[in-house]
C-alpha cells in the first residue's frame, strides 16, 4: 500500500517519519511529494496534495504535515475518502482532496503510540503511526473516533466579472512558473492575459514565445499559469502562494 | 525492475510521475538520480544520466526528462539498448548514455495513455506511463515505432593540441567541484594544471593540498574536476555546466 | 531490510550509491534520511544518524558518509551494534550512534569490491556495497576485520555551571530552529533562557508567543531548542552546526 508524504520539513524529518512507518509496517511503500512547501503555507500544502492525489491508486494514503499550530489544541484528523485515506492536521490542509474525492468521513486520532509525544512533532509522533496502522488493515474506528467539526478551506475561489479574473497564486515551482487558482476553462478562447502592466499571450506551449518572454497557458493541472519562456515568472512578477492575482482577458 | 528518473522538475512535480508509474505497475522500484538538474541543461543531465547509468542492473529504465521544448513537434523517444532501456525527449539528453551502451534502438513513443495530454508535463502524461509499461513487459513495439531520425548529442569533445586541452564543464556539485568532459587519460602524467591564471597542482586526492586551496584531480567519474580542499571552485572560477575550458598541462 | 544513507553529498551522487545496492541486493530498501548535512560537517551528520537511528527497525544498516578526509589513510569502518550496522568512514561520525546503541564492535572494511576505487567517492566504491553485502546476509568478518582503534568524538558535551549552561549547536532545520546539545532535562523547570541579550521564554509549543517571537522549546529529540514562532532563528542568532553556544536559566 502506497503512503505518500507532504510537508513542510526539509530533507531530515521525514525520514523519521519514514522510520516509524517501516517499523509498523514494513511493507508500506512510502512516496514522498514534496518536503519543501513553502513554511507554514497550508495553501500551496493543499494545492499539491489536490493535484497530486488524482495520479496516485484510490487505495493510498495521503500524509499531509504543514502545520504551525503543532502542539496547541487542534485536532490530529484522519479522513476516509472511499478507499482513500488522508492524515493531518485539523488546519484545512486536507479538505481540497477530501473535497475532489467526494463523499469522505473525518475522524479525530486519539490513540496515543508513543509514552511520549512531542509538542513539535506530531508528523512523527501522530500522523505518521497513523498511517502506519491505516497502511497495515487498522481501521479509523481503532485509531479514533468521528469529528463533527474541522477547519474547512477552500482553494477554488476564483471568479469572473466581465473581461476581469479574481484568483490566488496556489503554487510557484522551480522554473518560477505561477501556478494560479483560475481554472482553465475561465480562460478557454482568450488571447491575450493582461497582469500588472504586461500583456502576455497565452499560448499553447512554452516555445511558442521567443525566449525571456513572459506569457500565460492552461498548466498541467488545469489552471491558469503565468510563465517565462526559458526564464523565471517569480522573479518578473513577484508573486508568491497565498497572494491575490487579478488579469484582465483579452480576445 | 528498477526506473530512474532524471529531471530539473524539482521536488513535486516528480511524485505525479511516480504515480504514474505506480498505478501500471505497482511493484516498479523508483529511484531518483536528481531533479536539480540546471533548469534546461541538457548536457548536464546527459552527462549524469550517462555516469549513473553504469551503476544501476542492465535491465533498468532510465527516464530523463529535461525537455525546454515540450509541447512542440519534437518527438518523444524509448531507446532499447540490450537490456536497458532510456525513456525521454529527442533532444539528445539520452544519446550519450544509449552510445556508452554500444548498439541502440531508437523508437518514437506513439501511444496516447490519457485522454488529455498536457503540452507542459510530458514527463507525466508521456514517459512516466511509457517507463511504466515497459516496466511491467509491455514491448516498444507496442508503444511505438522505430524512428530513423534524432537529435544527436556527443559530450565527450575534449581535445588536445600539444599542452593545452580545451572542454567542457559538464556538472557543478553541492561542493563546487567542476566536472569537465577531459578524459582523465589526458592528463594521465601531468603535475600541474593551468586553468586562468591559477596554478593548481594535480592531486590524488583532496586533503593533499591545505583547506581553500584549489586543485586539479582525477574525478570519480574518470574526467578532470576542479576542487578546492574544503572550499568551492564554481565560487572561485565561475563556472557552469555548458561553458568551454581551457587548460594547461604542466610537468 | 533497511539500509539508511546519510551523506552531505547534496543531490546526484546518492543514485550511484543506490545503484549499488541495489545491483548486490535487489531486495534493499534504502531510505534517505538526508543529503544535505552542511559541507564537512561531522558534528551534524553525527547528530542526525544518532537522532534517526532511534525510529528505524534494530536490524537496519545505516551508512553515514561525511568525509573530508576520503582518499587518505582514514580507514573505512563498520560497526556492528547487536542487530544493527553503521557504515562510514573513521572520522568519528558514527560514534554517538554507536554509543547510543550500547556494546558496539569496529571493523576496518578491507574488501576490495571493484577494480578501480576512486580517491574521492568511498560512499559509493566502499561503503556503499559494504552496506549492500551485509544487508544480503554476509558477515562483517568476510568483509573485514576487527579495529583495535578508531576515532571518538563526542556530541553529548553540554555542562552546566550554577544558571549558566554551556553547550554546542548540533543541527539547524529548514526553519531555522536551532538544535542545540543541552538535554531538555538540564532545563526542566525554568521559566526562561537567556541567550546574548535576549530573554526567551521557555514554552511548550511554537505557538504559545506570538508571531515573530523568539522563544526556547524541549525539541522533539530531547534537546534544547531556540526557535521564533512563524519565523527563523538561525536569521536572528546567527548560529551555525559546531558553534558553541551558552545560555543562562531564569526561574
Amino acid at each position: 500500500m502506497i503512503i505518500t508524504l507532504t510537508t513542510d520539513f526539509g530533507e531530515f524529518y521525514p525520514a523519521e517519519m519514514k522510520g516509524v512507518i517501516l517499523s509498523i509496517n514494513p511493507h508500506a511503500r512510502i512516496i514522498d511529494i514534496t518536503h519543501s512547501v513553502r513554511e507554514h503555507s497550508i495553501i500551496e500544502a493543499s494545492f499539491l496534495l489536490y493535484s497530486a492525489i488524482d495520479w496516485f491508486p484510490e487505495n493510498s494514503i495521503h500524509v499531509c504535515v504543514v502545520d504551525p499550530g503543532v502542539g496547541t489544541e487542534r485536532k490530529p484528523l484522519m479522513i476516509r475518502c472511499g478507499e482513500t485515506y488522508l492524515v493531518g492536521p485539523d488546519n484545512g490542509v486536507l479538505i481540497p482532496s477530501a473535497r475532489k474525492k467526494g463523499e469522505f468521513t473525518v475522524y479525530e486520532i486519539k490513540k496515543r503510540f508513543f509514552k511520549r509525544i512531542s509538542s513539535t512533532f506530531h508528523g512523527r509522533d501522530i500522523f505518521a503511526p497513523a498511517a502506519g496502522y491505516l497502511s497495515g488493515g487498522t481501521s479509523p474506528e481503532e485509531l479514533g473516533e468521528p469529528a463533527d467539526e474541522w477547519v474547512d478551506l477552500n482553494i477554488l475561489t476564483a471568479r469572473r466579472e466581465g473581461e476581469t479574473l479574481h484568483g490566488m497564486v496556489l503554487y510557484v515551482d522551480r522554473f518560477g512558473n505561477i501556478v494560479t487558482n483560475i481554472p482553465s476553462t475561465m480562460v478557454e478562447d482568450a488571447s491575450f492575459v493582461h497582469l500588472k502592466s504586461s500583456k502576455l499571450p497565452l499560448v499553447r506551449f512554452y516555445e511558442a514565445v521567443p525566449p525571456n518572454t513572459p506569457l500565460a497557458i492552461r498548466g498541467s493541472h488545469d489552471f491558469l499559469e503565468i510563465s517565462v519562456n526559458r526564464g523565471n515568472a517569480r522573479k518578473l512578477f513577484g508573486l508568491k502562494p497565498g497572494d491575490k492575482i487579478t488579469v484582465r482577458l483579452e480576445w
